[in-house]
């Protein structure tokens, strides 16, 4: 098993006994050595290497990382994480929406059952205001889940429950109070973008490298605040390593007023090794908003997502905004409460995991002909990859031929705050939850004679 | 019928035939001359008092009132609706909460049939995320709903479903923009107080009189913005008249930037007559931005309440808050849609109107020993009333009294923006809409031996 390498393996480096820089030995030879297959020693350092405990350098192999301090991250029961988003536009052939979801997987009867035997009840309460927090045994229900799912440590009591990430980002900057300035990586999630001028705060554009936000441009800037995705960074796909988490975390530790939003959109949803820990729960100074959503992973329509507020923020939380009533009706936060509690949730992400990955695995295959005129990045996680093109096309342009051919794709300047800024290569973003093995395979085709790729697939 | 005389004497002072300041004869001396009941003439008089085309002058009789503008107000079916708020706080015998709805009537098998019809569909679509003003059909009937029964003139273009109160005014606050200085009624539903000071707005408390908010008042302050509630003031329970609406609007027409919201939460039940149609029917220049809920009417946990924005504000709408997903689930909204359009809504406010009538005529009967130690107002209307005390006994002294005989009774002075600014005699409110007919007689028995009034009631 490639978990109990790993896990040597990372206690060997948690406890300074791999010291930082070490070079460790190839995949090849530590398999021979093992007697093991070398998939097996791959996917260990592939894990590690996601977390960031160690650090691949092209040609020359792996070595252990500087680990600025060591993290208490609980293990993760594996295989039992999935997501998705909002609605595609329509009016072509194929469209890569990156905020699709797959809803043909969703447990209609299940949910239908729950509703049912909740309004049976004639229960009254429910039927009342309820706790402006949202009900205490969903929030007790959220939890459980994000502590053995996210590794997040909270109470209960941290958690407030609302109606979608643009309402809880609006009850946030109640809580965290005006002249804050707001760093956000870029490209970004834009409705946050939206979301944080639309209460007045000034948002910093913060440049990322292979491993997410530039801590030092960070410093650059007067950003007090800064929002990023450790978990699967959108639209870029980077996945966060332990070592720029705590890079973040010191530059938060600095300051009394800073503070670190992680939005955690697209957690559940890996396709190498274990889903990663929250950022929260490395937090040891209470400078970690966690924001989530089950709209990804359940239904956009679902319309809930929740905050969990750092003690001190709590307190400001309670002064300043604790009089707004929920925005999540009392019978919908039963309907999640029983459908988490009663392993339906964990048996929907399972589904929902084996579906995503059948799609991604099909859509990587399908991509394969584009190489080298592609470059493919952001595949280990979420159910969107970007494709670069190494040559000289024009991201508008690759926009245009797909869309003469009948196929969406989603240019990365989108999601710019500010369009001109982009630097990358010419890249357009594809995500595939909520298109068929069929669909993908049509569009796929598509985009080769639109880019005029290749041959056909073999 | 009573509404003959009314419709025939309104058109009259509507086309100037009866002008301003005219002497009308007396309900006997009419009701003989048309040869119908002396209640009649009442009722008749009474409706055209409350909408305020006519005046009554003590020992002197009823008299035209001056109408500046002339109002087109379709006519409303009578007969037609009811309302109610939040829970009451418990831990006493009786709790005489104004925030109570009455929920033993509530349809449970009708909103179970609905939501398992609705699932039934396994309509995918419905788990997507929608209209961002909410679903166009809802809207629609909304729409038509508030065009028959409270006389609103707008498209459903002109509608934004939300999840409450709370979250309809932050957004409306965007729309609105910063720099601007709130009006409120003094006391008011200090929610939407909370609401306004934490978006950071100024609030200016605007004394009352008698007809509602004091346009004069409103004049010397600097808002440009005011925030009333036509229909049933909270707490105060003035159904303000058609000429102090006008004045209103006289005033928001007097300059670009002024804006009045119409706040008709409690429009559904009325006692006396016909329900008033909305300021916003009146409104010909885009001033009134008119904000509506189903908690009172359907219940509080349903979370959904709606926005009518004039086009010009509709138009800020949709460029700084239009991005703003939905916050209410469009499985919900199509509930809401089903019980609006089947005929539903319609017949629960009937039932409602006839259980809350029968608890007022209880409770103003149980009432009528508290005379004249105590005097009762806002009875026309809504689902409370205020006591005020004669006397010298002070507000926290009745409440005390009261608490400590089991009952809870709630001072007036928590409705003020500023309590000491409190110049009411000794006032206490009694909600009676959760309360039963027997837990009426039993609080009303309790208050009279704490307050030491008169004997029991024969």
């Amino acid at each position: 098993m490639y978990e109990q390498i790993y896990h040597y393996m990372k206690e060997e480096i948690r406890q300074g006994n791999l010291g930082a820089g070490m070079k460790l030995p190839s995949t090849r030879v530590l398999a021979e050595h093992l007697k093991v297959s070398r998939s097996t020693t791959q996917m260990a350092y592939e894990q590690l290497l996601s977390e960031g405990y160690i650090e691949s350098v092209p040609c020359r192999g792996y070595f252990i990382s500087a680990i600025e301090e060591l993290v208490e991250v609980r293990d993760q029961p594996s295989g039992q994480f999935v997501t998705a988003e909002e609605p595609g536009e329509d009016g072509c052939a194929v469209d890569f929406s990156p905020r699709g979801i797959d809803l043909d997987s969703f447990p209609y009867n299940i949910w239908r059952k729950i509703s049912k035997n909740i309004l049976v009840d004639d229960n009254k309460a429910l039927f009342l205001n309820g706790d402006p927090q949202g009900e205490y045994a969903l929030r007790e229900a959220i939890r459980s889940y994000l502590h053995s799912a996210r590794g997040v440590r909270c109470s209960a009591d941290q958690i407030i429950v609302g109606a979608g990430n643009e309402y809880l980002l609006m009850l946030l900057s109640l809580v965290l109070g005006s002249g804050r300035v707001i760093a956000m990586e870029n490209p970004t999630y834009k409705q946050a973008y939206r979301v944080f001028t639309s209460q007045g705060y000034p948002v910093l554009p913060v440049e990322m490298d292979r491993q997410g936000m530039d801590v030092a441009a960070l410093r650059q800037g007067r950003a007090d605040t800064a929002y990023v995705m450790p978990s699967h960074q959108y639209p870029m796909g980077i996945v966060m390593p332990v070592k720029r988490r705590q890079e973040l975390l010191s530059w938060a530790g600095e300051a009394e007023e800073r503070y670190l939003i992680e939005d955690d959109y697209d957690s559940e949803f890996r396709y190498k090794g274990k889903p990663i820990p929250a950022l929260q729960g490395m937090d040891r100074d209470g400078k970690v908003i966690y924001i989530g959503t089950f709209s990804r992973s359940i239904a956009p329509a679902i319309r809930v997502g929740f905050l969990v507020l750092p003690p001190k923020l709590l307190a400001e939380y309670k002064k300043k905004a604790g009089f707004f009533a929920s925005t999540v009706s009392r019978i919908d936060q039963n309907i999640l409460y029983r459908f988490l509690t009663d392993g339906y949730y964990e048996r929907h992400l399972n589904r929902m995991r084996s579906v995503y990955k059948g799609k991604h695995d099909c859509l990587m295959g399908e991509l394969k002909g584009f190489e080298p005129v592609f470059s493919v990045r952001g595949e280990h996680a979420g159910i969107h990859v970007l494709l670069s093109h190494t040559g000289s096309s024009r991201e508008e342009e690759l926009e245009k031929a797909a869309a003469a051919a009948g196929v969406r794709v989603y240019g990365l300047s989108r999601y710019f705050i500010h369009p001109e800024q982009n630097r990358y290569p010419s890249t357009v973003v594809l995500g595939y939850a909520n298109l068929t093995e069929v669909e993908i395979h049509e569009g796929v085709r598509r985009l080769k004679k639109a880019w005029k790729i290749g041959g056909e697939p073999s």
